[in-house]
C-alpha cells in the first residue's frame, strides 16, 4: 500500500459550501445572551444597533442545521482555502509513539491565522448592509490582523482595540494592521468613556480583552453608521469556524482516516469550535464518539476553574451578558502569560457542551507549551502560534500516552497560527526567562466576586 | 467552462523527482570558478576543503541535465511541497489588466522563503559525507532561517554569520534562527581575521554578504571536519532551486496555461534561478520562447549597472573568483535598502544567460516595490518579503503595459517569501521614511576599482 500522504489538499470543488451550525443538533441550546440593563433575553431588536442585522440573525438562530456561505464569501475563502490537513509523521518518529497525529493548518495568510474565516463572512454581511465603518477588539492580534485584512478587502474603515500588553509585546502586529489601512488604538486608551473609567480604576493596566471589547462597542454604538465586529465567543464565530473541521472531516475520509481524538486550544473558542463541531455532530447524533479535548493556558483557566454562569462580556459591562464558563469580567491575566487565550470566560456553545459532558478540558503550563511548539517547529518546518501550540501540547501529551500503552490512537489539532509575530515570547523561552503562572484561588475569587447576580 | 481554481496543487505522485540542471542545455556554459591564489580553473580537489565533496561535483558538472533527488531529501520536501501556484485574481481585477497572472508560492514553511530548498539537499549531502559542524552567511535572514531549520532537522551544529545592518533591523531573526538551535552572529565580526580586518578598514560599517561569507568560509576552514555552505550564487543552488519551475510547469499545464513573461526578482540569482530554469530549457531547446525578466533593486544594480568580469565572490577575498555581472566586491549598499538582494554580485549562470540574452534585467526602486507589496498583500491576502516584492513589481508593471495594449498575456512570477520579519521596512513604508537610493556613476567607480585583473 502506497504511504499516505504528508498533506492532504482538497479541490475546490470539493470545498464546503454550508457552515454547520451545531446548536441544532444541541439537546440543550446555550442559553440565550441577556440586555446588561434587564436581564431579560437579548430580542433582534437591541441586537441590531450593536451588530449587523443578518450576523444577529445567525446569533439567535439555534435550528438551522447547515448555513449557506454566500457566494462572494466562498470566492474570498478561496483565496485562502481549502487548507492542507497535515500528517505530522516527523513529529510522530520524534516523539516514538504509535499514534498517528494529523493537523489542520490554517496559517496560510497574511492574518497567519484562521480568524480570516469569520473575518471574511462578517465583513461582507456588514458591506452588504451599507454599513461605512466597523470597530473591533484584538487580543494576541490575529483577529485585528485578519479584519484589517478583510476591511481593506471590501474597503471599509476600520478602528481596532488592541490590548496594551500585548500592543507592547508586538509593536509589529501595528505595522501589518496599518499596512492594511486600518486604525489601531492600544487599550485601555483615552478614546473612549468607558477606556477612560477602567484606566482610573487599574492605574497602569496591561489591558484585557474585555476592557477593549468595552471601548470597541461603546465606539460602535456612538458613531453613525457602524457596528461593532467580534472574533470569537459568539455563536456566529463558531458557525463561520465550523468550515475547518468540515474540511478535516472530508480531508480525513480521503485518507480512510478518522479521529479518536479532537483538540483546540481554548481562549474564547473560536480555535477548538472550529475544528470539533463536524464531529461534534457525530457525536450528538451518535453516528461516532471521537473525544474532544480543549486545551487552556493554566493562567487563564477558564473551564478547569470557571464557574459556568451568566457573566459580563466585557470589563466594561456595556455588552449583553452570556452564560458561560468563567473567571469573571474583572479577572486580570497575568501580563507574563504570552499571546492571546487571556479571556476570562468562553464561547456560550463550548460552555454547554462542556457542562453536559461532551468535551473534556485540561489546563497546561507556558512554558510546557513553548516546549511543544519548539519540538514541532524543528520537527514540523511551521513555527507555531503560541495559541495553537496549546493544542500541540495536548496532542504530544495524548500521543506520549499512546506510546506507553501502545495504541494507535488517530489524533487530529487544530493548528490555527504561525508564530512569527511572537519572536518575544520565543526569545524569552530560548533565554530561560519564561516564567509561569498559576493563579491562586484567592486571585480566583477576586474574579468570581464581579459575577453579576442572575436569577435564571 | 468552469473557472480555473484560485490554487493549483500537485500531489506528492506529481511532484517532480529530478532536478534540472540548466547548464546541460546552454551553448555558452558559465565561466569556471578560479582560485583567489593562481586564478587557475578551480579544480574538486581544491574545492572539497571548502564544500561538501557531493555538492562540489554537483558545481562542476555542466553535462547531468537531469539529476535524481536523494530519497531522503524528497521526504524533507515533502514537508513543505509541492507548493501552491496561485492564480491572482484579485490582483488582476485591482490593476483591471487582461493579463493572466501567476504566482508560485515559496513562503509556506518556517523559513517562510524557498531557501529551504537548497538547505535541505546541501545540508543531507553534508550529513551524508559525515561533517560536523556547518558554517554560513545570510542577508536578511531568510537563508540563515532556512539552513537553521535543515541543521536541526538533520541534526547538524551551525553557525550563522549574518549581515549586520539586517541583524539589527530584524532582531526577531535572532531569536528564530535560535529557536532552531544555531548560533548567530552579526557580521562583519571580530569572531574571524577577516571580519576584524573589514572592521579596521571600514568602521561601523553595516557589513553586507560579501563580508559575511568570508567569516563563514574562514570559520569552515579554520575549523576540524566542518564545511562552508551557501544560499544563492552557486550552480548548486540554481540546480536545488529549479524544482520551483519545473512544479510550476506542471502546474500550469494542468490549466492549460503556459506563460509569456517568466519574472523572478535579482539578488544572487537563487529566486529568479529557481523559477525561469524550467521554461528556460524551453528557450535553449527551441520548444518556447516565453520572456525572462530578472528585476533588481535599482540600489543595488548588479545585472543593470554592473560588469561582466571575473570578481570576487567576497569581501575578504578568500572565497573563488566567479565570472558574472558584479559591482565589485567592495560596493557597499546604501544600509536605507531594506531587506536582501544586496549582493554586489550575480549567479554566473544567470550573469551568462543574460550576456548571451535569453533574459532581460530591470532595475526598480524601493519604495516602488513597497507600493507594489501593499497593493499585493491587500489584493492576495498574504503579505510579501521585500525581495520577492521586486518580482511583484515587475510582474505589475508588465500586467498595467498589457492593460495599455489590451494584450491578454500570461504571466508567471515567484512569490519567494513572506514579509514577516520585514515589519520595520513596512512601518518606514507606511509613515513616508522610507527613501530611495540609487547610486551614482561615482559609487559605481568605486566598487568596479577593486575588481582584480584577471587574464582570460
Amino acid at each position: 500500500m502506497a504511504k499516505e500522504p504528508k498533506r492532504i489538499f482538497l479541490t475546490e470543488d470539493e470545498m464546503p459550501t454550508q457552515w454547520y451550525n451545531v446548536r441544532a443538533d444541541m439537546k440543550n441550546k446555550p442559553a440565550p445572551m441577556l440586555h446588561p440593563g434587564t436581564h431579560k433575553p437579548l430580542t433582534l431588536e437591541e441586537m441590531t444597533p450593536i451588530f449587523c442585522e443578518e450576523l444577529c440573525k445567525q446569533e439567535l438562530d439555534n435550528d438551522t442545521r447547515f448555513i449557506d456561505i454566500p457566494e462572494e464569501v466562498q470566492e474570498f475563502y478561496k483565496i485562502f482555502r481549502p487548507s492542507p490537513l497535515i500528517r505530522a509523521y516527523q513529529l510522530e518518529k520524534a516523539l516514538g509513539t504509535p499514534a498517528k497525529i494529523y493537523y489542520k493548518f490554517e496559517g496560510n495568510n497574511t492574518s497567519g491565522s484562521h480568524k480570516l474565516n469569520s473575518a471574511a463572512a462578517q465583513v461582507y454581511y456588514a458591506k452588504k448592509q451599507g454599513l461605512t465603518s466597523l470597530t473591533t477588539e484584538t487580543g494576541a492580534g490575529q483577529w485585528g490582523t485578519a479584519l484589517s485584512m478583510a476591511s481593506a478587502f471590501y474597503n471599509i474603515p476600520l478602528t481596532v482595540y488592541m490590548v496594551k500588553v500585548s500592543y507592547e509585546q508586538k509593536p509589529f502586529r501595528k505595522s501589518i494592521i496599518e499596512t492594511f489601512g486600518a486604525d489601531i488604538v492600544p487599550s485601555p486608551s483615552n478614546t473612549t468613556k468607558v477606556g477612560r473609567e477602567i484606566n482610573e480604576k487599574f492605574p497602569g493596566t496591561g489591558g484585557s480583552l474585555g476592557c477593549a471589547i468595552s471601548e470597541a462597542v461603546e465606539k460602535a454604538v456612538t458613531t453613525d453608521n457602524c457596528r461593532y465586529v467580534l472574533g470569537s465567543v459568539l455563536n456566529q464565530v463558531i458557525l463561520h469556524q465550523s468550515i475547518i473541521g468540515e474540511e478535516a472531516k472530508i480531508q480525513m475520509a480521503k485518507v480512510d482516516a478518522y479521529p479518536d481524538i479532537v483538540i483546540g486550544c481554548a481562549g474564547g473558542g473560536s480555535n477548538l469550535g472550529g475544528i470539533m463541531s463536524a464531529f461534534m455532530r457525530d457525536k450528538l447524533t451518535g453516528a461516532a464518539n471521537p473525544e474532544i479535548i480543549a486545551v487552556e493556558p493554566a493562567s487563564c483557566p477558564s473551564m478547569t476553574r470557571g464557574k459556568f454562569a451568566y457573566d459580563f462580556a466585557d470589563t466594561g459591562h456595556v455588552c449583553p451578558l452570556a452564560k458561560m464558563y468563567t473567571l469573571g469580567s474583572e479577572f486580570m491575566p497575568s501580563p507574563s502569560h504570552a499571546g492571546g487565550l487571556r479571556y476570562h470566560g468562553m464561547s456560550p456553545i463550548v460552555s454547554q457542551l462542556y457542562h453536559d459532558g461532551y468535551l473534556k478540558a485540561v489546563a497546561v503550563e507556558q512554558t510546557k507549551v513553548f516546549e511543544a511548539a519548539e519540538l514541532f517547529a524543528k520537527t514540523e518546518t511551521i513555527l507555531p502560534a503560541p495559541e495553537s501550540s496549546h493544542a500541540i501540547r495536548g496532542a504530544i501529551d495524548e500521543a506520549l500516552k499512546c506510546k506507553e500503552t501502545g495504541e494507535a490512537k488517530t489524533i487530529l489539532f487544530n493548528l490555527t497560527g504561525t508564530g512569527f509575530f511572537d519572536m518575544t515570547a520565543y526569545q524569552a523561552y530560548n533565554d530561560g526567562t519564561m516564567s509561569d503562572f498559576i493563579p491562586t484561588d484567592e486571585d480566583l475569587e477576586k474574579g468570581f466576586a464581579s459575577l453579576p447576580q442572575i436569577e435564571e
